[in-house]
């Protein structure tokens, strides 16, 4: 493509067959939150600047999208308004807005795109779509589980087999902190440390560790508690020992069964060394992870006093991200049977034929089926109906004299290439039956 | 709402029950398009500034919203992109870069946001939805009909009834100015004038046309010519005079036969005063009006060098855009029977029956229906029945202590609250037959 042609760094122009693919599953998991009585809100995609800076560390500010200020401000070289960089924030402004018009709890879905002034790379865009699922108001461990579920249900739904859940609660990881006895100042480089274990090795970990202060004996003791393959039991049975710990394992526990009858248990398991990078959760985390695929393809868990932080109420909340980029990039495209452009071709044989064609494409859509007249300059019948074939039509009609003086279509059958007259009142029963949309 | 909650000017949040009405309206208008054969194409959010700049003319170059350059560059408060203006300059720039890639014609739709920082007001919006269909490469009279009839069906399928097609070409106004000897330097200014003729009087248009340095008597004639009861009787002979004249009546004359079996023919009009604002068509104009609405609820025409001039490369092209956000505020949301947010609204009584109660929510959803848990504090069953009634469910299911012991769920019908026992293996089959999924 030249490069001038090209969208923006970072963007992509989606054309018809991938627009549709993603627009298939959005739908699905659009449907799968419906089901759980989450309900829609689409926010603009710019904030006014100061409802957005601030509010995502030094880093991410930089990130922000920044739109310059309009007419005679423009010259001033200053930005009024910012291109929206997830939908927690604009949440968190709307809790504020409608109060006691949203239902108690609020349970929202947002699916849209965002925009990171990131650097672009395999599989990172400036634009891209984020799918957040959140439920504002309610302290129950159900709110949980319910977004636990609907991500689950979302990801099986888009037909992704082989994935796990790994579950963990950030009162595990306090109990954890406690037990091994971590000053509280090292706490959170601790766990920043301790959330590399899948990627780094042992050794790598434990010298961070060292590195931050913690005794060489601790880290060690950690590290390798942590890994260790009865890891879970060990831990399970340190935790007893602090307070915080016993009711981590309880929040965990309790989700456990709550979420037993609908996901399969060898699909979910208690990981003591899930951090998740943000510090904001405030009870039970999780994470979704496919085989194969580096990284998430989901996230979530409980985040109690983030909304009130995000310039909100100070109203609990958990909730859910699905990662439908990374979703739809490792599902395969080949894997859904594609469907051509038309089901109905139309030859256009003479001017004064045209009119009858082009009530004939109409009665061919009054069948439901997608159908459109030969555009083209052609007149010869080879050419449109090599037209047809390029389209994908699974059946060309010809209207020329001949059909016109029998008072007659001709419906070409485009897999076989047989040939059938059809008077052209009987034509919608014929598609519609051809098409299987009605019993024959 | 406190001002600092509200979304920034000119845009709007979109809560559940507005969005789902406009995502209605979205769909109901995309399956018309893709049944002819259309197909979607979207373009990022934003484009390189220079690919925007100076299409618009003067004003519109205003109204771009510009985004400052990131990084070390952000302090010289500079643009390097700019919000999308329209769906036609991003789709210059598809044609020119995907080629051969794109099928021959090209017929797209394209609806999405769009973003113009025009002064807001009463049903004028800073971000609003724009939909467009156009062909590319095709100079058949039947591409101008079929986006004619396509945005035509979009309005009847959106339930719009009394709507009428205002159909003109501009070779039709090149033989008026023609035939009435209008100086070839006073064209254009005509034009803009002859096209108030619909808001402002006669007497101001004939004004304003002697102003622009018009015969009076010319300006007169022209104005009571275009407004005569029998108007089109009398442009139609006067046309005969001229080749352009009688050029563009064949064109209308064509195209009106060949929508002739789709738009009803009270439904559409020759219409020699329609000018379209727009210098860029070069064939057939048309404007839909709905009785009532001032404005257009939609609009179109052949325009064969605008994408050239836009950056793309020389195709003809026709096409239509539709006034949706107009169309979606003059239809009464309350027209739509409004759904409440739940189908299935679950109590939970007690921590040792909360994992239950969460089962029969899934059970409730594998019958395609919408369901939810109690996510509140209380345990008592009013406070949660009232829960149930203020999210419109149709069902609630009790599970307490006695349907625990009696190995039943109680399904209370909330309109008319009938309490029936059901055993949950039953209760997939019981709620679809009584929402009428299943014939019982």
């Amino acid at each position: 493509m030249p490069q001038q042609f090209e969208p923006p760094s970072g963007t992509r122009d989606f054309l018809a067959d991938e627009f549709e693919r993603r627009e298939r599953a959005f739908a699905i998991i659009r449907s799968v939150f419906t089901s759980y009585g989450f309900e829609p809100l689409q926010t603009p995609a710019f904030e006014r600047l100061d409802v957005l800076l601030g509010k995502y560390g030094d880093e991410g500010d930089k990130l922000v999208f920044k739109i310059l200020r309009r007419g005679e401000h423009e010259a001033t070289g200053e930005a009024d308004l910012a291109l929206r960089y997830d939908h927690t924030v604009p949440l968190a402004r709307v809790a504020a807005a409608y109060g006691s018009q949203l239902p108690t709890p609020y349970k929202r879905y947002a699916m849209g795109q965002v925009w990171r002034a990131d650097r672009p790379g395999k599989g990172r865009f400036r634009e891209f779509v984020q799918c957040d699922l959140d439920t504002l108001g309610s302290v129950s461990p159900l709110a949980d589980a319910e977004s636990l579920c609907a991500q689950h249900d979302a990801v099986a739904a888009l037909g992704v087999s082989e994935f796990t859940v790994l579950l963990n609660s950030r009162r595990v990881l306090a109990g954890l902190l406690e037990v091994f006895e971590v000053p509280a100042e090292l706490g959170a480089g601790v766990l920043t440390s301790l959330d590399k274990l899948d990627k780094a090795s042992q050794a790598d970990v434990a010298a961070e560790l060292a590195g931050r202060g913690l005794a060489e004996a601790t880290a060690g003791e950690l590290v390798s508690t942590l890994t260790a393959p009865d890891a879970t039991d060990r831990i399970r049975a340190a935790l007893k020992r602090s307070e915080a710990g016993t009711a981590g394992l309880d929040e965990v526990d309790g989700l456990l069964a709550l979420v037993a009858g609908q996901i399969p248990a060898e699909r979910i398991a208690f990981t003591p060394r899930l951090v998740r990078g943000l510090s904001y959760y405030t009870g039970p985390i999780w994470e979704l992870a496919e085989a194969g695929v580096p990284g998430a393809i989901g996230s979530g868990g409980r985040y109690d006093h983030l909304i009130a932080k995000l310039g909100g109420p100070d109203v609990p909340g958990t909730g859910a991200s699905l990662g439908v980029e990374r979703l739809l990039m490792t599902r395969s495209a080949q894997a859904e049977g594609e469907r051509g452009r038309l089901d109905v071709a139309v030859t256009v044989l003479g001017y004064d034929l045209a009119a009858r064609s082009f009530a004939l494409a109409a009665t061919a859509r009054s069948a439901g089926l997608r159908a459109s007249v030969y555009l083209g300059s052609s007149g010869k019948l080879g050419r449109q109906l090599h037209w047809a074939a390029a389209h994908g039509a699974r059946w060309c009609l010809i209207y020329g004299e001949q059909e016109r003086e029998a008072g007659m279509v001709t419906v070409r059958n485009m897999s076989d290439g047989t040939q059938t007259p059809v008077r052209p009142d009987n034509l919608t029963a014929y598609l519609a039956a051809a098409a299987g949309l009605i019993a024959e």
